[in-house]
């Protein structure tokens, strides 16, 4: 099975380390560290292999793929050598990343993106395309009557409004080419009635939002473990320090209180209540791509005595990304190809802000991750 | 149903707290924080109430109860007005606190502490003991033939000689006055072939090692979370200071082994390797109760990226352990109820080195626990 | 010497704790610890001792002394025992907290303020009063006209306007009033040409502002290491969390910025440029006094390699202010009584944010300091 | 000024940092970051600029200069680029390393580091030559009699007994050779009775002992901070985890004894009194170059409340030792040149656990430092 995973931010971190990536792992030059759907309880969900993947994508700059990997090796997150190696893919790839279409209308740019979509499914022969939002964090979108329902969208597009935010005109324009769609950003994506009716019609999956790679990561297995011993967090607060593309865009107050909510909410969902304390995002440039996030828990245990625990969490945020990148590329490939259509609550697992009414423990979403997989692996041809 | 309590080290700081704790919850004085099994999900299982807990035990030394809370509290373990509170059932709880004996032979010790636990039994009419050992952690100690078969064991003792270390004569003891057993230290407790023999026999279960409480229990809900998004953990170091008397005790070279060995078992079963780096234990009297951990975790991702998790853990042990230890009498009487024999698996989520080969991570235990208290519950009388 | 302590905010934590750790300290019930003159190197200062300070003060509230420092006690600020030994002390204390007028004008309540003051002095027969600000943060106040020189400040204030922040107007009564000032606040206090020009008629010393006690003092003594260590600081980034009602005051933006660039200050003036990052103060209830504030700089050394620093500080502030609150009052009581008049540059050690042109290192702060005292040493009667 | 460098260790990372840096800054490939002899205070020294310094030592092992280098680039110490950069300068100067002899007996072992010194000095016509020791810690040594005296010394050698450690041994072949000696390492190194008689007698200054690079230079600043506020310190606990061949050497209980001890003096001297608590250093591989030491202090301040500092800092150490190697090498060659003789007491700014009688707060060293410098330009030719 050959599946295209379409990059909307084709030439940001995530982008271009989830291509170098996979470019390395097909020519073998590195072991699947990270790659969840590389663990052995993925081994007979009948996955596309790293070398049936293809890549393609939108953005709004043109800098080349190699000039950016050569930015992310010179700042660490890529091993210079593997991006020495992997030049010709690059290169290759690099034509498959258009500039992002900016139409008269929305509804003409929903259809420049329908026909890259369909152009390089096309071209490329390919069995699904998977379209990935990885670009950068849209400020929280005001609500519209025309995302109530298919026709009312369609209405309004065809009339020439601007109702969409950008991740929302892209899940669009994926559904309408026959594609699946994946939002790895708190954005607002295809959490809209209309497109949710939209997906359903074309027989669809979708997944998201929010990649779940680090804090919020942490949350999601401590949390439970507060839960479960019983001890009562009486407060949880968090900052993280960041540079980089995403930082910079975190930093205005619109992207960054979508981000919050999206961190916050695995809390309230597994203790039952929310304790105090908030998720504060600070543009710190000289940080770059090495985020570091420190969190403080106050709780309280037996006979009321108060304890905490502190943490410091260093990870390179575009390394965590790109692998869950390729993970949720292979898995809604093969959901899509199983039939399976509408949200893919079993991907909660990669999710700050999981679609659905889902478990938010890490150890529940474990679960529910591998029992979709071992039904997919029954499902798939031998 | 009553269930006695029988603490071997019962003048520590944890046996008080303990004690302190279930008179303070049986008064309504506090809620039942900490308390594992006061979640919902343990309900149904027919444990006895906090009114039904009866405390006794041995400890090597005599001071009060009554002063060991108060210093408790001025050490900010205990609140102040909770000792006062129950300062009646302390007093009349000290009266059954015996001086551990020492007989001329172990056969003569082991006599005198089952006719404690009998007479105990018989005084308060109780329908089971639980034997929890809560004394000081022991060095490790030497293999013996003897320790092979319950004959073995048998003639050695009936021969006067001294075979085995206080925590497995407690066992020996408890089993054969028809108690069951819980260690709640690394000692070695039930864990002889001689031993698991004779609970066989007499139809008792048992449970141990080690009370799982800070750093360990960290360790169980983490590593998990690294192996399932499939980070190579690189090194995972840790230095737990801490003072009081149990902190006095593992500053000890051969308690320190037992203890640091017993938390480092749980990375090599939840990752499937053994990381680099140590778990040092270190006696700052300063420190007190309220224990500070720190661990450093370095780990590998996508194409080699390393990066770090840095956590620190300010935990007050004996206020984390004691409703612990409610917990296992409550659980360990329901079993013996219930007609279970020889280890209880299941409730390894209480303990560093559980017995069995058992899951080491968090949720799996989760699982295992609330599986076993659901069986309780269908057994135990409506 | 006597010397009267008239504490602006009367009733706040800080106030309340130096009130019960001078009488305490009086009685000779506790070390003086966190007292900087009960060093050796203030002994030959001349100041007066605990027992020759009398207090007093303005409130906007009327809680009881007692009622203050039994709170104070039960969030583990003060020691329970403490409190009930100098109950008596605050009882009497009590009635020379008065509330804090609010007449027509500004002009007619700084009348009342100073009448208040010359009461205080004339009943205690005081040799010297000192005002010490105490007071909640005010927001940054607007400049005004009537600012420039003390004419146009009786002006205005004559013409009914009001044209002082409060801190300002209790500056202006105590200046009036032949009272020294200290400002241990970010608030304007005595940092007005007008107010300046009206001490140096008048003959009087003052100092200020805001007391260094936590992340500020650690930045004192850190950036002069990285400074002569020739480490370039990239990013210094903070954060602190604190409850209390101090906490609740700075949670607001007014409130926050002014002390956030009072904190920032001293890295500006001590490596000789201006790192990335930012310094952020989050109420968070639970927290209480005990504020946890953490730190993380990113350097670059030889070659350019980059390393970090990060330190969490988990620090009573009342108690760490207090003491601190002691120290102004006898040192600028005995600048006074050494008729020193104007900023007391040396007293730089104790602030944040320092009157004048002063450096910020925490050294040159020290010997500026001991000099000074030596200085006061050799001019006090013997 | 000609100065020659003579870097007993000349191949470890300390020394090979050291070669490649003074190189890039000799070719003004970047600035002088690190160097404290770079800061504006130093510069009417007179100091060697970098062009004047020419480097030679001896090793035990014969690892190539740029084999080396490229390994601390692999490891992140060192710039990949910077490494390429000045390879012919390292090919250059690793033909001055020469293998450590190893005579017969002691004294033929000395006559040959004579003869090597000599050499180097005359074939490069150096003003002077600084033996600095930067070879892997040795085991605390014993005493011996011959310790005592020169006299003794020489008998003993002359007698073909071993009785010095190999760093006293350096120092002794230095004195003898007519230059002076640095030790950067806790080693014993000039720290004795007869080597101290025979600097004298030959009009030689030394220095030492154990650079000062992280957690003590963070001590030596945090300390004198809690003296001068009158902050109790109860307790301060150390653990620093470190990789690299240093990590290795250190991880031997001998080294690590004379490392631990040195480490902890700045303490005891700062605050008068030793609080509870040990440093501790451990072997992590995966650590390498980039040690981490996590500090806990605990401490009480006014009225006794308790409180508490957590750093934890994140350094290169080669990249913090080497520019310090560099500033010795100049201040005492000028030292030298300007007659000093004996204990550079005004170096103790970059050790540890210096020489004589000294301050160890850092301001205090620091102005003792720039004093010397001063002293030094005064007595400099214009
Ligand atoms: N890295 C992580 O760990 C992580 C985790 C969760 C979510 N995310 C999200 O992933 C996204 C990408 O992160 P990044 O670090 O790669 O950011 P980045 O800034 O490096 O890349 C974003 C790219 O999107 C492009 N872009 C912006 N608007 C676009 C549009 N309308 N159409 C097409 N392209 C557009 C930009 O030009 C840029 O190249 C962010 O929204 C981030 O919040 C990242
Ligand atoms: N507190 C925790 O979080 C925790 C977690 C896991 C395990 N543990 C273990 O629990 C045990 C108790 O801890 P603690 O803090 O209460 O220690 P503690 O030192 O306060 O109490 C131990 C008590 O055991 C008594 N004792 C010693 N040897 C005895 C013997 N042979 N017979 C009878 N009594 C004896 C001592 O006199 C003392 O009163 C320790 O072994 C500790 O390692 C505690
Ligand atoms: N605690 C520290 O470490 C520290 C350090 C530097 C500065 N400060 C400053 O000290 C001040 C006091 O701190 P706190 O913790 O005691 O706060 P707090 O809130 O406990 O006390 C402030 C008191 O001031 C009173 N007040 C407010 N406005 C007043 C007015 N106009 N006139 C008279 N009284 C008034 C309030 O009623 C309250 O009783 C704050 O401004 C704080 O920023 C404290
Ligand atoms: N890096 C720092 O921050 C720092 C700070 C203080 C002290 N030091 C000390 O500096 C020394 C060097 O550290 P490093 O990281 O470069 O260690 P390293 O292990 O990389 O280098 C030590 C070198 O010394 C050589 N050596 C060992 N014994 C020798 C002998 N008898 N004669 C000649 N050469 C010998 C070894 O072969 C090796 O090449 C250590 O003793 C260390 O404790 C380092
Ligand atoms: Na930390
Ligand atoms: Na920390």
């Amino acid at each position: 099975m050959t599946v295209g995973v379409w990059l909307v931010g084709g030439r940001g971190s995530v982008a271009v380390t989830s291509i170098v990536g996979a470019s390395a792992l097909r020519a073998g030059l590195v072991p699947g560290t990270g790659c969840v759907t590389e663990l052995p309880e993925f081994r007979a969900a009948g996955l596309a292999g790293f070398g049936d993947l293809v890549f393609g994508g939108h953005d709004r700059v043109s800098t080349p793929l190699t000039k950016r990997a050569g930015e992310l090796a010179a700042s660490g997150v890529l091993p210079a050598a593997l991006v020495r190696a992997v030049h010709d893919d690059l290169v290759r790839a690099d034509a498959d990343i258009r500039l992002a279409p900016a139409g008269e209308s929305q509804a003409e740019t929903a259809a420049t993106l329908q026909a890259d979509l369909r152009d390089f499914r096309d071209r490329y022969g390919l069995d699904r395309v998977v379209v990935v939002n990885v670009s950068s964090t849209e400020p929280l979108a005001a609500a519209h009557p025309a995302h109530a329902t298919a026709a009312d969208l369609n209405v309004a597009l065809r009339r020439g409004e601007a109702v969409l935010p950008p991740s929302a005109l892209y899940a669009y324009a994926a559904f309408s080419a026959g594609c699946s769609y994946v939002d790895f950003t708190p954005s607002t994506g295809a959490r809209l009635p209309a497109l949710a009716e939209i997906a359903r019609r074309r027989g669809l999956p979708y997944a998201g939002n929010d990649g779940k790679t680090g804090e919020t990561l942490l949350k999601s297995v401590l949390a439970p473990m507060f839960a479960r011993r019983h001890l009562h967090v009486r407060s949880w607060s968090g900052v993280n320090l960041l540079g980089g593309g995403d930082g910079a865009t975190l930093a205005d107050p619109g992207a960054n209180a979508a981000k919050s909510a999206s961190k916050q909410r695995v809390l309230k969902e597994t203790l039952g209540y929310q304790p105090q304390g908030a998720v504060r995002i600070e543009y710190v440039e000289d940080i770059g791509d090495f985020k570091t996030a420190w969190d403080l828990v106050t709780f309280s245990g037996f006979l009321g005595t108060g304890m905490r625990l502190e943490f410091t969490w260093h990870g390179c945020d575009s390394a965590l990304a790109a692998p869950l990148v390729l993970d949720l590329a292979r898995l809604t490939g093969a959901a899509h190809a199983a039939g399976r259509v509408g949200p893919l609550h079993e991907l909660a697992f990669f999710f700050k802000d999981p679609l659905g009414d889902v478990a938010h423990g890490f150890a529940e979403q474990w679960q529910a991750l591998t029992a979709f997989a071992a039904g997919l692996g029954a499902e798939s041809p031998a």
